[in-house]
C-alpha cells in the first residue's frame, strides 16, 4: 500500500479542451440550472425552517439538505477557479441560514426540526448523518477555495454533537448511518483541519457496521446498506450501489489515514468484485432498481440497468482513491471509463437536463407492452429531466465536473503519476506541470514538466489502448509508462493509438452473449434510433471491416459510421421461418458517444450490438 | 366460411402411439392425481356446502367449482372410452350434490351460496358464468358418454335463471362475464340439445361484450377482458390471454351457427393477429405475467413468458374451431404447434406434475439477483408442481389429452380432411378411417379410408414439413394435399420428410434476435444444463452442420445431438475484452424435446440459441 498525494483543486487549472468546455457550461448554465429548480421546489426555502403543515411551501424531505449541501459544494469547486459574486453570496447565505437555525447543542437538520423532532436519529433510514457528511464536505470546499471557515465550525459543534450522543452517551437508535456519506466527509475535514476527532468518529462509523444486521428499510435486508458483515470482512459488493461506494470510498481513506491491512484488503477485493463482475462497459454500476442495488456477478441487463449517476460518480470517488494507494492502471481506467461514460450521460449536452438512470438499451415499445394493464412495468425514463422528485445526481455531476482537475495526477517525494488526460496546468509541490491534449478525440498527449529532475513520471497506459508511442525511454509498471526524468524542464509526447474496437463481455454476462459494444479511445458508443432507421436489435455489425471516425461538434466528440447488415425484409414471410430463408442485406450505421444519448428526444438506443460473422 | 363437422370422440379411438400413451397414463395416473389434490385441497369437500368460518374446511373460492367441473369433463372423457366405475361413481356423487344444492331458482355456485350469497351476479370477476360454463362442458360430456342427462337437466334450469335475471330483468351487476368461457358452453349444449335458447343467451354475452368499458378489476383497463369494444370490431388480441382464447372460440362458434360475417372478419383478423405476432414457437400465448396477458406485436420475452398451460388450450381451441370454418392448413399447424409444446409442457412425463406458466427460457442465478432484497423478481417458477393456488390447468390438460382424438379430422357430405397425425380409428358417417404412424417421432403415415369413393381427400401437410411424398396424385390446396378418392377401399401414404430445422423468428421480435429455435417435426426443442454442463447463452450451433437424430424412450420421442462452439474459458481475461481476443472450441450439445423440460430437477434452459457463424 502507497500513499500519493492528489493534486489539489487550488493547485490546478483545467485549460483547454474537452473538459474546459463542460466546466465552462457548468459554471455558466448548470449551476444555475440546478439552483433554479431546487429555489422552485422549495429546497432552498427550506432553509428558513419556517414550513408550517397546511401553509405554502413544500413540505421538506428528509434528504433536501444534501442536495443544496452538494450545490454548495459544487459553487465552491467553481469559485475557486473562477469568481463569482452571486454564487458566493447565495453560499453565504444558506451558511447564515445553517448558522440562524442551528440547535443550541449542535444538532443541524431541517426535516428533523420543522417535522420529526423527537425522532432524532431513531430512524438509521432517515439520513441526517448522510446530510451531515455533504454539508461537512461542502464547508471544507468553500474553505478551500475562500478561506473562509464558518461553516466548518458550525459543523464541528454538530459533530461534536454527533460524538456526544453516537460514541459517547451511544443514546441513538443506531450506531452506523443507512447511507454511508459521513465517513468520507470525515476524514476529507481531518484532512483539512489535521483534528483527530473527525477520523476517530469516521473509525467509530465504520467498526460499527455490520456488528448487527439492522437492515435500513423492512423491504431489504442487511445487505441493502452494507451491513451484513463488520466492513474489513467483506469481500463483494452488495446493496444500494451509490451507499457502497461512498463507504468503500471511506474505507480506501481509512487506510490511507491508517495503513489499515484489513481495511486493505476488503478495499481491494471489494474494488475486483465491482471490476471484474459487476460493473457496465459504462462504470455505471447497480444493477436494478430495486433496492438501487448490486446483484449478483455478471448480472447486467442492458434495458433494466439501474446505473445511477451518482453510482458511477461514487465508483470514481473510491477509484479514485484507490488510485492513490496503488499504482495500478485499473483504478484510473475505471475513473475514465465513468467520467466519460456512465456520469456524463447523466447529463444534457446543453447542460440543463438530467439522468437518474442511465440504461443501455431503450426500446420505446416496451413501455406501451402492458396494453391491458392500468400500470407499466418499471423501465428507466427515456428523457432527461429538468429534476427529480429525488433529487441528488444533478448536483452530484456539477461537483465532480467543477473538480474533475482533481482526478488528473498525483505525486510523493520522488514520482508524479499522470492518471487522466486533459489539458491542464498544474502546481505542485516545487513542481510545473503542464498537458496539451486534444484528447478523447485525439490520442496525442504533449506533457511539459518542469522540476522534477531525477523524480520518475508514470504515465498510465489506458486499458483501451492497444499500442502507443512515447517520445522517451520507458518501462511498462502495472499499466503504467515508467519514465525517468533526466532534466529540469524536460517535455515529452505521447502517442495513444486510436481506434474503434469491437468489445466483447465475459461470456458469463448473458446480456451481452452475442454482442459487441464499440468503443473509441476512452469513449463508449450507442446507435440510436434517431439516427437509424431500423430495428436496432436486428442491426449486426461487419466486425472485420475498419469504421468511419469523423468529429461531430455537437457532441464535442468524434461519431463513428460503420458498415451493418440487417434482415431483408422482403425475406420476412411470417413470424417463424428457417433461418436459411432470410436474406440479410448491408447498411450503414451512425453511432454516437453514449454520453450523449436521448439528447434528440426519445428514441431507441443500445450499446450492445450483434455482429455479421462472429458474434 | 365453410362449416365441417369435426369427428366426435365417441367416434374415434387412439389406437396407438404417443398419443395412446400420453391417454394411458392421463386415465391411469393424471386424472386420479388431480383428483387426489382436489379432495386434498377442499375443492371436493367444498360440493357438501358446509363450510362454516373457523371451521375445519377450507374457504372456498370463487371458481373451485370450474376446477372440479373440468374434472367431471375429463373423466367423462375419459369412460367414453374405457369403462371407469371409480370415476364414474365420482361424478354420479358430485352431480347428487349438485342437485341437492342447487338453489330452488336454479342458481348454482358454492362460493356464492357459503360465502356472499347476497352478491350473486354483482361483481363482474367473480366468475360465475365462467364457473356455470365448464359445467355445462362437463354435464355435455357425460352426456355423451353415458347418455345419462341429469346435470344437463339441472344446468338447464340454471340457464333459465341465468336469461331471467341477465336478459329479461337484466337485473344483475354486469351483462357479460369478466372470464368468458359461457359462450362455448352455451353452443355446446345447444348443438346437443338443438334448444335456441342457449345459442340465444350465448349471443347475448357475445352482443353484451364491449358495450361499456367496465373494466374487470381496478388494475386493468377494458381490454384485459377483452372488454374495449363490440367484439365483431376487435382485430388484435387483447388482455388475459385465457379468457381472450376462450371468447375467440365462442365467437367461431357462433359464426359456425350463424354465419354472421362480421364476427367472422373478426375471428380472422384475432387469429392472424396472435399466429402472426403474439405466439411463442410453442404456440404459448400471453407474455407477461402481468394480468397474463397478450402485450403488444412482437413482444416474445422467454424468460419472463407467462406463456399460460391454459391459454396454449385456448388457442388450440380457438384455432380447431377455425380449421372447420375455413380450409386453411395454419388452423391445425396451431392446433399442432400447441399440443406438442406449449401444452404438453404443462404436464410432467410422469403425468403427476404441472406447469401453470411455460417459460422458454430459464436462468437459475436470475432468481438470487435480487441479493439485497427481501422478496425477488417475479418470474416463472422452475419445478412442476402437484397442484397450485389457482390449478386451473392440471384438469384442462387431463381434458385435452382425453379429447384429443377431436383434432384429428373433420369432414362433410364431399371431404374429409385430416388435421393431425395420430394412429387411430375412426367411424365417420358411412365411412370408416384408420390411421397408423410413428408420428411425431417419424413422418410415415398409412391411411386407409373405407366408403369414401368419389369424395375428396384432404391431408395437412404441416408448415414445418419441406419436403414429402404421397403414394396418390394431389393438388395442394390452402396447405392440404387434395386426393381424389378412385376407390370404396382406400390406401395411401404419406412420408413427411423429417429433418433437424434452425428456425428464426422475425426480426422485429427483440427477444429472438441472433438466435434460433431447433426443430424436428413438429417438436420444439431446447437444451438443458442438466444435459449440457456450459454456460447456456454462449452456446453457438453449427448450423450448416447436420445433427444426429436418436430416440429417447424417457420423453418417448427423438433427442438431438449437435455440435456447437463455446468461448474457450482459457481466453477470457476479463469482463470486457476485444472481441478478437476471445477464442472459442467446439462442443457436442443435447437437445430434448420442450415439452419435457424440467422433469430432471431444476435447470437452466432455453429454446432460442446463438448461431456460429450466420446468427
Amino acid at each position: 500500500m502507497e500513499k500519493l498525494n492528489k493534486v489539489r483543486l487550488n493547485e490546478i487549472d483545467i485549460t483547454d479542451g474537452f473538459w474546459a468546455q463542460r466546466q465552462k457550461m457548468n459554471r455558466e448554465t448548470t449551476v444555475y440550472a440546478v439552483w433554479d429548480r431546487y429555489e422552485e421546489t422549495g429546497r432552498i426555502g427550506a432553509f428558513d425552517f419556517d414550513y408550517v403543515e397546511g401553509g405554502e411551501k413544500p413540505r421538506p424531505h428528509f434528504f433536501w439538505d444534501s442536495d443544496v449541501a452538494k450545490w454548495m459544494e459544487s459553487a465552491a469547486y467553481i469559485i475557486a477557479k473562477k469568481p463569482d459574486p452571486v454564487l458566493e453570496a447565495r453560499i453565504e447565505t444558506l451558511i447564515d441560514k445553517i448558522e440562524a437555525h442551528q440547535d443550541p447543542n449542535g444538532y443541524f437538520n431541517i426535516y428533523h426540526t420543522v417535522i420529526e423532532p423527537d425522532n432524532r436519529f431513531k430512524d438509521r433510514d432517515h439520513h441526517e448523518l448522510y446530510c451531515l457528511g455533504h454539508l461537512i464536505e461542502a464547508a471544507v470546499a468553500y474553505y478551500n477555495a475562500t478561506g473562509r471557515d464558518r461553516m466548518i465550525r458550525l459543523l464541528d459543534k454538530y459533530v461534536d454533537y454527533v460524538i456526544k450522543v453516537f460514541v459517547e452517551e451511544r443514546s441513538t437508535g443506531f450506531s452506523s448511518p443507512g447511507h454511508e456519506e459521513i465517513e468520507l466527509a470525515l476524514f476529507k475535514l481531518f484532512e483539512v483541519t489535521g483534528n483527530e476527532k473527525y477520523k476517530d468518529l469516521a473509525m467509530f462509523f465504520l467498526n460499527e457496521r455490520g456488528r448487527d444486521e439492522i437492515p435500513v428499510a423492512n423491504w431489504s435486508n442487511a445487505k441493502y446498506s452494507q451491513n451484513h458483515m463488520p466492513v474489513r470482512r467483506q469481500r463483494t459488493a452488495e446493496g444500494h450501489s451509490v451507499r457502497a461506494n461512498y463507504l468503500y470510498a471511506g474505507m480506501a481513506d481509512a487506510v490511507r489515514e491508517t495503513g489499515d491491512p484489513e481495511m486493505w484488503e476488503a478495499c481491494k477485493a471489494l474494488f475486483d468484485d465491482i471490476y471484474g463482475h459487476k460493473m457496465y462497459i459504462t462504470a455505471g454500476v447497480g444493477s436494478t432498481h430495486h433496492g438501487e442495488a448490486f446483484t449478483t456477478a455478471y448480472d447486467l441487463p442492458n434495458d433494466t440497468a439501474y446505473a445511477e449517476t451518482c453510482a458511477a460518480i461514487a465508483l470514481a470517488l473510491f477509484a479514485g482513491r484507490m488510485a492513490n494507494l496503488e499504482p495500478d492502471s485499473r483504478y484510473a481506467d475505471t475513473v475514465e471509463r465513468a467520467i466519460y461514460n456512465g456520469i456524463l450521460s447523466g447529463i444534457s449536452l446543453d447542460g440543463r437536463c438530467f439522468f437518474y438512470e442511465n440504461p443501455l438499451e431503450i426500446n420505446l415499445a416496451d413501455r406501451t407492452r402492458h396494453a391491458s394493464m392500468r400500470d407499466e412495468d418499471r423501465l428507466p425514463i427515456t428523457e432527461r429531466q429538468l429534476n427529480f422528485g429525488c433529487s441528488c445526481c444533478p448536483p452530484n455531476v456539477t461537483r465532480l465536473i467543477a473538480d474533475i482537475g482533481e482526478y488528473v495526477c498525483s505525486y510523493d517525494a520522488e514520482r508524479i503519476f499522470i492518471h487522466q488526460y486533459m489539458a491542464c496546468s498544474a502546481s505542485l509541490p516545487g513542481m510545473q506541470l503542464d498537458i496539451d491534449t486534444a484528447y478523447p478525440s485525439k490520442g496525442e498527449i504533449r506533457i511539459e514538466l518542469a522540476g522534477a529532475k531525477f523524480k520518475k513520471l508514470y504515465l498510465r497506459i489506458p486499458g483501451w489502448c492497444e499500442a502507443f508511442t512515447l517520445s522517451a525511454p520507458y518501462v511498462m509498471k502495472n499499466g503504467y509508462a515508467e519514465v525517468e526524468i533526466p532534466s529540469d524542464m524536460f517535455a515529452l509526447t505521447l502517442s495513444l493509438e486510436m481506434q474503434v474496437r469491437f468489445i466483447s463481455a465475459d461470456p458469463r454476462v448473458r446480456a451481452d452473449a452475442g454482442k459487441v459494444a464499440v468503443t473509441y479511445g476512452p469513449l463508449v458508443y450507442c446507435i440510436e434510433k434517431t439516427d437509424n432507421d431500423c430495428i436496432l436489435s436486428d442491426v449486426r455489425l461487419y466486425t472485420g471491416e475498419t469504421p468511419q471516425i469523423s468529429f461531430d461538434p455537437y457532441f464535442d466528440a468524434p461519431v463513428i459510421t460503420a458498415k451493418a447488415a440487417v434482415t431483408d425484409e422482403t425475406s420476412v414471410k411470417a413470424l417463424y421461418m428457417p433461418l436459411k430463408d432470410l436474406k440479410t442485406r448491408d447498411i450503414t450505421v451512425r453511432l454516437i458517444p453514449y454520453y450523449g444519448f436521448a439528447n434528440r428526444g426519445e428514441s431507441d438506443m443500445r450499446v450492445w450490438m450483434r455482429t455479421v460473422g462472429k458474434d
